[in-house]
């Protein structure tokens, strides 16, 4: 293992969560200096994480001789700039979500770091969550049959920064913000060489008085023919929901990162402190989670960044997959507009899925179209003749 | 309290249900006549219920003169037939869902009721579910301001009895045994008198190898701005999946019929017993729910039935609203072939609805987008600059 | 069926949840005349439920020529005079729990009933809820194996009448008014004929500034050698928590009967409606249930009193069983005083029970103390030597 | 940081969430060399975590010169011998849970290191949990008041090596095993400074063949007034319960740890892995948890011994805790055997508690026993007159 020296460019709250997790537990790695466009919140964020260095000066902050790490933890339309200056600098480069805001700007930036060679990766935190994790290889390992369908959602009342709500700064509302995460969730169950090619989706803006979408609802069609179904919203009520829900031919898995995770507390006073990440009240029944930083993934996101770093492989997410993110997010837009399946234009790598399993199972010449277990032991068979396109019940012994 | 006496019109699953429920706990009405197509079949219904008399003749069901209920509770393609006949018969007609295959044959259903002058009511047990009832008050009692989001969902593995998979017979496939639930679940949420506006629907048959949809998801708008979601599946695993989420500008409401009611078990052996409706093993843990036809909304909804017809006023669930269902169902299934938003098209009843409330808050003559409260007390605005467009922060005292 | 008419003692908010329920859905029984000590509370109560007359007079409610039942809804220290006197009278009576305030009270209440010969039922509405009811169903069904520990909590933050808090007037705090509903709970989960042999009682006075227990744990040893478990509370914050657990050989049941029934919600505002029972706050993420009555239990239980009154049997819940509730109620107190085990005290009627059984397996002349199945299908076998008392692990084929 | 050389005494289930969690994400700490009383576990061990070096020789292993920590993670009957030849070597003792077989063993063991001078650590995994923490800070900052009621409940279907069972190594059964977690989760909750006084338990043997307990529970009184109450079971079914349960006179806290954390898996096939630690199928419905050596408390608990060893500090969990925990094991086993409680004989060191407050709101002379709030505003107030013992309500304007 070798300690990584990092400057983190951004102070706000996601840098806060990095350096949280960077600084957290037996972490050899150290964030060297910080770089803020404000000289009185790069102090303060120094001094908050016992950072030895802030500078306003972008290029010295990526430049610093003894840093090999630069975390780019800025506004979406600083991304770009700040990506490229690294790639520039030859050193290795990890972007927040969503790589761009748009995927033009996200293939530009995609190109410079593969021109100079470094390493890139692509900080989508809530596909490293210890759950997703753990689900992902389950149905890899099989259990769940051939993936059909996945459900991911993220819904809360609305971000807490005023640069968020401004899509000239960020690209878009509710989609640009959330849709990124669900979406790489999705391609991570359907699997990532599993083409993304046409997207159905429906925005609106039904509570605050903006211009960009606050609740938007997407459908993606994969090669395979599994469907992914992302919901983002910035209007929920109650916290912020975090569930994932794949569906597939053998089995379903149900993921709740937030609201429902086996800690319930009850308290008539409130006790004054912070409770999670976007809690709407300090009293009655809260649901706080036990350590967001892992959580959320940012833990085991960073472990897998260095250790591939260390080891000269790719990382699990990857600036090309942040690319294919926004490629759809793009769709996306285009399709509320023409209310119309859109398809994802791309410079596609992931090569070819065949159409998910679908020979039918047969019976005496007749299609089974499903098969019951009766208490008995028997089996119940629902047939259909292929010449007449009648159904009938057939019960029979097991086997 | 009047007792009614019933002639039910088949003596399938359904058939089971509901004379389970009129005959259960201390119920005063009682089914007189069971008619079923096969001799065979109507003798074990009537035996299994303790019912005085069956019979494969409907007319004669119908026309039985100790009765003044006829409930339908035939296949899809059958309940014109005998609908036509019972108004004919001048008896109170109770149908189950989907009223029709089409609008068009609800609509002439609803027509031949109306002529006859007797009582109609739509069987649409899961709008009647102690939860369901509970929160379509709290709705109403205004616990969630604007309602702006309803998703209903409603999967399992597919039907047991062969007739559901014909589309021939039924009309379609999930949409028409699933979704009508969730149109009328979503309509009962988002107002009765909220007129449906227009349908963007995307089906797939995923799995099974039927002609017709085991997959669909569907957006409808309403006149007021707000959005029903509803989805169904024919393949979904581990048991019956019956969720309502309901989204307004000031609260939430989750709820869960089926697999998490705060029932569960582990059992090594597996008792050899029904355990719930469409539950998929028999051993590991299983979630069964308390009482069925309660849980279910199968007694609430026959006591609204009965007092209704007894009082002479409307149904919660009348057959106007089943036609209604069945216009948006047609419109779904148009926008799955269009791949577009369709409208419904119907003979609106209901008045008009005005656009959800949005009048946004003011501060200092810029527009808040949103208010927080700090652990402090203070209040954190985020405010939009009407001229400029410019988003920014204020934290501001209290009040 | 026959329809029943009611004399209803006492109009508190028992009085109100079993009128609710005998007037409710589409129930034959009618409450007839309400007797209140109060002629104000008599006459509103009338008014509430529509109930012909209301009167001062015990007697006169008794022996109201149009009535046939009798429910005794009274606070407990005036049981036995109305019990006593509507035996004298000849009707059926209903009584709600506790039956006494000691076994004495219950003893000579069922001594009365038994000698005038009349019906008798003792109105423990969370024996029947339908998860309850379905669990038994479950347990006696064999899917637990042995039932080796049953445990059954009901906690709340107290009563909200003044008479529930005085001890001269109930009997006692928390145990009796909580633990005899856990007590009788746990009798049906190990079985009504399974003798309760001893108990063990740790009683406390936390909170609230009052001479009873506001909190108590129980241990009751049945013959069976299984032990029942109780945890009564006036103390508990957050609402009401019902939740019982059966634990046996071969498997496990959970039940949550109020705080976690799949019904959630979350309101800024508050609806200024009434949520649930003993909820505490208005506002926050409430937990309301779908219909209390029926998920309470007083459904199903006034069905089969009434049901077992036409037809002679007894029912599931009678007046020995309060009597033994009592009885246990009497133990559990003097072992609280004790600080020891006490021998529960009472005329047996259930027969014997043998020890659960504890045959163990063997393998080769040991005795196989646990046995796992391996990730390869192979078994794990942990095995102790009689002689010598070493234990060992072996891993072994399948079966 | 400073990163530590770690030797590994032991080689089992522990040994391996041991080394897996200081290998584990960013750590800086390595196993350098690990001991086993065989020579083929252990070389297994070192390939399966990449450990340099392995040996059978314990003197060998503590005093390796590359070493500065030393983990012991051995049987129950070999931590005396182990934790004292480390002292001798005087290096840092890490020491797994229970500390000793009795509290005489125990506190020969701290006896030892505090006379070497030695940082000592006792590895009681749950008390770190990240829940756990999150929770024993919101107690701490006041969130639910007093806290007077802890329930800890640890229970699975038995342990998975053969010593376990072995009451003569371990010193005892489910209590030594299970209950040493739960004693210190309260202990956490109540206050580490709040003195155990005395104990109460039931210990059973239900199901499996052996001479120690299988099930237990137990209270303990502390000064404060607060009650402990612990559950333990190696006959549950359907995997492992790992629940704490907060009460406070202001508030609520339940944690699920285990079987109910927002991770839902169904599975027909079944994958053939690992699912999760103590789980009893791999087909059905399955709930994993994320990252078990977070969630378990490993990774914090680690964290903690290192960071306190580098600040020169105490760590949250010393030995004399774990003396404290095996006084209170003591206590637990002769209440047990004597059917009483029993004091909790040791050396105390943590000073002295108040009782936990009562002073009683006082209204117009008469005693305050509880406050509503009712759905008008006002407030509702059940009152008592000291000099009648009589209990009345009284209705007045809030505040």
């Amino acid at each position: 293992m070798h300690p990584h020296s990092i400057s983190m460019l951004g102070t706000g709250l996601i840098g806060d969560f990095y350096t949280q997790t960077l600084h957290g537990q037996r972490g050899a790695d150290r964030v060297r200096v910080a770089y803020s466009r404000s000289e009185a919140r790069g102090r303060a964020f120094g001094e908050r994480w016992d950072i030895p260095e802030h500078t306003t000066d972008l290029e010295a902050a990526i430049r610093h001789p003894d840093t090999d790490v630069v975390v780019v933890a800025l506004p979406n339309h600083l991304h770009e700039e700040a990506v490229t200056a690294v790639a520039a600098a030859g050193k290795a480069v990890l972007c927040t979500k969503p790589l761009g805001r748009t995927a033009a700007e996200a293939e530009r930036m995609l190109a410079a770091v593969e021109r100079a060679g470094v390493f890139g990766g692509y900080l989508e935190d809530l596909c490293y969550t210890p759950k997703t994790l753990k689900a992902i290889a389950s149905v890899r390992a099989g259990a769940l049959g051939d993936v059909t369908w996945v459900r991911s959602r993220e819904t809360h009342p609305g971000p807490h920064s005023a640069w968020f709500w401004d899509g000239r700064l960020t690209g878009g509302g509710a989609i640009i913000d959330l849709g990124c995460h669900c979406i790489e969730i999705i391609r991570n169950f359907v699997g990532k060489g599993n083409r993304p090619v046409e997207v159905l989706c429906h925005t609106d803006t039904l509570v605050h008085p903006i211009a960009d979408e606050d609740n938007a609802i997407c459908l993606i069609r994969f090669e395979s023919g599994a469907i992914g179904q992302f919901e983002v919203s910035w209007t929920f009520r109650g916290g912020m929901d975090l569930r994932d829900e794949v569906a597939g031919t053998h089995g379903t898995i149900w993921l709740n990162h937030f609201l429902r995770t086996g800690f319930e507390m009850f308290t008539a006073g409130g006790s004054g402190g912070y409770v999670a990440e976007k809690a709407e009240t300090a009293a009655g029944w809260l649901f706080p989670v036990g350590d967001e930083v892992s959580e959320l993934g940012y833990v085991d996101m960073f472990s897998d960044m260095f250790r591939s770093l260390d080891a000269g492989t790719e990382p699990q997410e990857t600036l090309y997959d942040g690319y294919v993110v926004n490629a759809i997010m793009d769709a996306a837009y285009r399709s509320a507009m023409a209310h119309a399946w859109e398809p994802v234009t791309l410079d596609w790598r992931g090569g070819s899925t065949p159409r998910m399993s679908s020979s039918p199972e047969e019976f005496e010449g007749q299609v089974v179209i499903k098969r019951e277990i009766l208490p008995d032991g028997r089996h119940k068979l629902i047939l259909k003749d292929p010449a007449s396109g009648d159904f009938s019940d057939r019960v029979i012994a097991a086997g």
